[in-house]
């Protein structure tokens, strides 16, 4: 059994929760299995995070905080556009395949967990601006224009998971996502119809 | 238990795969569950199907073939537009979870179930010719077109499927999806930014 001082011991068990997550699915997560990874007691994981669904909440809020990171890591750039945000959400899915499942597939009810509505709001907030600049220029309903930003990056980034992309696109995540989502919300002039010549 | 004609018992099988799967998800399946859903013998599922596998397959197959039809009942009016399609995409995914999710979250290796490559590459099909009508409109690259569109209407629907979606957008699928997918691919001249007054 390994010692731990009480926030690396949080640390390790998140850990050891992607991990398994990522090995098994959300399904597959038991409490009891983590403390075995983990190498601690098998009270440890009730002790920090109460229940299944805390440590779900809790690996869910993390993702969400990183995830919040790397879009605000791409959106920083001066010139960044809503495609590079697209691509950095694609990346994050594809390099973090078991927080964005728990993220999105972890079943947990909102009203249980303000910490969680909370990083997933950044995050949204985050998509909200950069696509609020394309809905400007176009003319188009923001949150329609958002939503589908979401979606569009969303599907492409769990398509590719499910392996259901056609041959053809290639296999770099981010070269595939800058490829696909381009049409959509590309460039500086995303969608509009080039100059005839 | 209840006799059933031949073909009549792999339909109530079927059936009975897919209400199973709306219930406790793919991964919660099993055979012999399956059997007693379906008031049959417990052998009824394997001598029609073989294994888990290819239940799994028979299921995704059948759904790809009806997922094909919607699409097709979509496309079919003079005057549609990929915008139908993706509103069509994400009412069949609203409409036939359990379908849906074996469809795409069925774990299948494509090498072993020819009948579900061909009943998937149909609706492809149907998806990228009318993607190719907005791709050589725009001038896009018609094979990111045509990913772009899948991977909005896919993701819209996965997103509410998880409840994900931001409140504000309404309820009803259909609408949600023809509200959110017109900016990218609406109307007669999708993403085309509207003429200055």
């Amino acid at each position: 059994m390994t010692r731990y001082h009480h926030g690396n011991l949080r640390r390790a068990l998140l850990d050891a929760a992607v991990t398994a997550i990522e090995d098994g699915g959300v399904s597959a997560l038991r409490l009891r299995d983590l403390a075995r990874r983990a190498g601690v007691s098998h009270a440890a994981p009730a002790h920090h995070f109460g229940d299944r669904a805390g440590l779900l909440a809790a690996v869910a809020t993390e993702g969400f905080l990183r995830f919040g990171d790397a879009l605000t890591d791409a959106a920083s750039p001066p010139g960044s556009t809503l495609l590079d945000l697209g691509v950095a959400y694609v990346r994050f899915a594809v390099e973090h395949p078991g927080y964005f499942q728990v993220m999105f597939r972890g079943g947990l009810r909102d009203e249980d967990h303000p910490e969680l509505v909370a990083a997933r709001a950044r995050t949204w907030d985050i998509l909200a601006d950069a696509a609020a600049q394309v809905s400007d220029r176009l003319g188009t309903d923001p949150l329609a224009t958002a939503t589908a930003a979401w979606s569009a990056a969303h599907g492409l980034a769990v398509l590719a998971d499910d392996g259901a992309l056609p041959a053809g696109l290639g296999s770099d995540p981010a070269t595939v996502a800058r490829r696909v989502l381009s049409p959509l919300f590309g460039g500086p002039h995303p969608g509009r119809p080039p100059t005839p010549a």
